[in-house]
């Protein structure tokens, strides 16, 4: 663990990540600190508050920049210690080096672009009648400490120095994580380069703390310590429920971002299926089988109209599937689960394929089914969300059955749309459906895959996430870290810069509702 | 009753409003609705979304301007009967007509303006390698209907066409008010003019409904409705903290703005207080009785170092207050639990001064208390709010014993600080507590009195709100009711405006992060 700058070994029980692709457990043990290390973390995160809120946007932006310098410099030990950990490719790791240092150096530019300050000026208006208007200012100022509970699935992306502990300490809070148990050596090598980070930039050792903990028990310590402000999330929709519970009952409520589950519909429609039935069909498989579809935005679900076009697509997709490897998941428990969700569908939908068998104890093997929409509407299995690449399809007899399906889902955090020209009145008549019920819609494209920029929303409605009001990909995270505060009358030595005369940090504003950079 | 544009008569329980200083029941009597109300409200107010919500922020922004002429065409009825309702005096309540108008009008102007859609644009990289970057684009969408709790201390602004309810209009949601029973007649002229304008735009009715429902019951009932997704609530911590419950007890969990409770501390600096102590003490008795101190921001709390400044405060204050008129309360109930309160700190601290006496069942006779930062510390009672013209000085015997006080203090709505040049220094110390602890800081004046503007925040960190990243006063209010959607490689003929090509609103929008009108 690394708590206030210090590396610290607990002396609970010991962890060990499991590599399975060799089936066997890895070097070395780490073990679980206990009440005590949470305490310390916790008491160091709230003491560099102050100091680490005040830092400039540029300095902050440095700090970032460090992390993502000091994560390159790794790449390769991670590379090799993030696949045995977790079974996920080299190249899909390499990748994932690229995505956190890029989402890093993505909140160094909105810091440095500095409109995350949301400075707004109303001028005061001594002469107005029948009474003077004040000087009103208005700033964001961040939350407070914030914790982490790093994701399974993405052991650099959404873990120790992930989106949310990236848009987090780019907000100016100090951060807390809580290490996955899956990926214990990924971690600490993250968690050193953080680390070795804060102490580059001069910034107060408890910035950063990192904890390997149990989850149940210790997890709620975390989020129910008074001096967490917010938390960031990313796992099973139990786990994330039982955080969201235990900070509303705090006697101060805090804000909870837990990304949770999804089904992600994708939808065929007619003109799409009927030229490239069967191109969508193997495309699908692809998205559905990669990184063993341990991905929040995995495609679990597929509605069409029945018909030639559908025929053809799940003639592919089976064709595909059936010569699919079974590829290794993150860990045994989640290759159970998996086993056991599997079963559930086949119990209550007809089977399409299963890929070509594994060890069911370490790996998934992909799975597809089909079902009626009456049934489906019926079944509350069938529209849980199996974590790994299992898929259903829902067949429709007409496009109001397809409808009537769509509005029935819960909120999603994606929904597609294969579309041709010809179907876009049609496509037309789902948008507003879709637009209340998923946080990213996308056409003819496969919704794993989620860039990070300015404009990406990662979120959308309960249960996909906790908060559908944000997103924990892309530039907008940093919002959910930060609340506004107001200055009246304010004498003007007193101003923090963002919101001084004279614009000293030439930033965009808000004079009077208007936004200006002079 | 107003439910989707028909006027409609309960056959529960009678309601009349108190007229405090008549000490009199108001003619009419209105009638509770039952269930089936809110069914239908919330049916109506689901039905009336999607064609709402797609309507031009022009029509929007004209809707409400034809709600604050319909206001202000009823001005003379509505001062008459809401002082009537209240027991506040007409120059009260002909300002906050005015208020009232003014929020509605600030809306229409925010929708006109435009950067409520957020609107983002990350243009593709079709040549971007490893993978092409497709095209992303986000804008914000509305929540869905929205339940307003109307207040009983501000029976225009914040009440039936109040803060909540015109953000909520302005964001594309509709309404459905639960009226306050304490003045069910001015609910029920504001209700006929949001009415009479839902029908002259040529809105659905659907749009806006206002029911008499008691809260207890019929208003869980009303949280709890699976299309309501979002409330808006101003009133009683324990009113605030119940609807929180219910709609974190859904199983779609829903946002919840409520606005509960505050003592709004006040400072007063050592160089301020030699300068002018006297006069503070006389502008602070003023800005205590005020309306019967029946406000949010109500100086509830003084804070001070012991010396000949405070004594000229207290002695100014003590002469000001002991020849205050008793004066009426908004219900028989607040005026009770304002006599309670301040008998629990008459055995808790030291009696200052009492107003002059009146009528304990209708009117509010002030009080002022003092203590020293010991007792205040320890006593939970004494950090309670009082509703109405109740405060407590506490005597800190040196600047440290002050600062340590700040840094006890709950989540407030305001901090005031008055302070002359030579406590800047002292100032610069308690800002960066202040500004964790609260949504406004102001200097060298009085909290009660909320600017309606852009930069305004009325909000502040539990127990002072129910989500501190918000405000309920001011344009920021708007985004309360609006999450973030993303559109991923959407045919251009698809996209909203707020998005397309072009820009045909002209709007201002984040590409690659820059912002830009073209």
């Amino acid at each position: 663990m690394f708590i206030a700058g210090k590396s610290v070994v607990g002396d609970g029980p010991e962890i060990r990540a499991f590599d399975p692709v060799e089936g066997a457990e890895l070097e070395p043990g780490y073990r679980y600190g206990d009440a005590s290390h949470v305490e310390a973390a916790c008491a160091a995160a709230a003491a560099a508050f102050g100091e680490y809120r005040a830092t400039s946007s540029e300095r902050r932006a440095r700090f970032l920049e460090v992390i993502a310098d000091n994560i390159e410099a790794l790449r390769e030990a991670l590379v090799a210690r993030a696949s045995a950990e977790t079974g996920l490719p080299q190249p899909r790791i390499e990748g994932e080096v690229g995505r956190t240092t890029g989402q890093l150096r993505l909140f160094a530019e909105v810091l440095r672009e500095g409109s995350w300050n949301g400075a707004r000026i109303d001028p005061a208006q001594p002469d107005r009648v029948p009474v003077p208007r004040p000087d009103i200012r208005q700033r964001a100022v961040p939350l407070g400490p914030v914790a982490v509970f790093g994701a399974s699935n993405f052991p650099l992306a959404f873990s120790v120095a992930g989106g949310d502990t990236a848009s987090a300490l780019a907000a100016g809070c100090p951060v807390v994580v809580k290490a996955h148990d899956a990926h214990p050596g990924t971690s600490e090598l993250v968690g050193r380069a953080v680390t070795a980070a804060v102490a580059a930039v001069g910034l107060p050792a408890g910035t950063f703390s990192m904890l390997f903990i149990p989850g149940v028990g210790l997890g709620t310590t975390l989020v129910t310590d008074p001096r967490i402000k917010a938390v960031g999330f990313t796992g099973s929709r139990s786990g994330g429920m039982a955080v969201v519970a235990a900070a509303a009952a705090r006697p101060e409520p805090i804000p909870v971002y837990a990304e949770m589950s999804a089904i992600n519909p994708v939808f065929l429609l007619d003109g799409a299926l009927a030229t490239r039935g069967a191109d969508l069909g193997r495309a699908f498989a692809a998205s559905l089988t990669m990184g063993s579809g341990q991905f929040c935005t995995n495609p679990g679900l597929v509605i069409a109209v029945e018909g030639p076009g559908l025929d053809a697509f799940l003639a592919a997709a089976e064709d595909a599937l059936e010569h699919a490897e079974a590829t290794p998941m993150l860990t045994p428990n989640i290759a159970a689960s998996y086993a056991k969700g599997v079963d559930s569908f086949d119990s209550a939908a007809d089977l399409v394929v299963r890929g070509a068998p594994g060890d069911d104890r370490t790996t998934c093997r992909a799975a597809l089914f089909s079902t009626d929409a009456t049934t489906f509407r019926d079944s509350e299995a069938l529209q849980a969300e199996v974590f790994g690449a299992s898929s259903l399809v829902v067949r429709c007899v007409d496009e109001a059955e397809m409808i009537s399906v769509a509005a029935d889902l819960e909120g999603q955090l994606t929904a597609t749309l294969h579309a041709d020209e010809s179907d876009h009145a049609q496509a037309a008549g789902l948008l507003p459906l879709l637009e209340l019920k998923v946080g990213r819609i996308l056409f003819n494209g496969w919704p794993t895959g989620v860039e990070v920029g300015y404009a990406m929303v990662h979120g959308g409605p309960s249960p996909a996430t906790s908060d559908s009001r944000t997103t924990s990909v892309g530039a907008c995270a940093i919002e959910r870290f930060l609340r506004p505060v107001c200055y009246q009358n304010v004498p003007k030595s007193l101003l923090p810069n963002a919101i001084a005369d004279g614009n000293p940090d030439a930033l965009w504003r808000r004079i009077d509702g208007k936004l200006s950079q002079d």
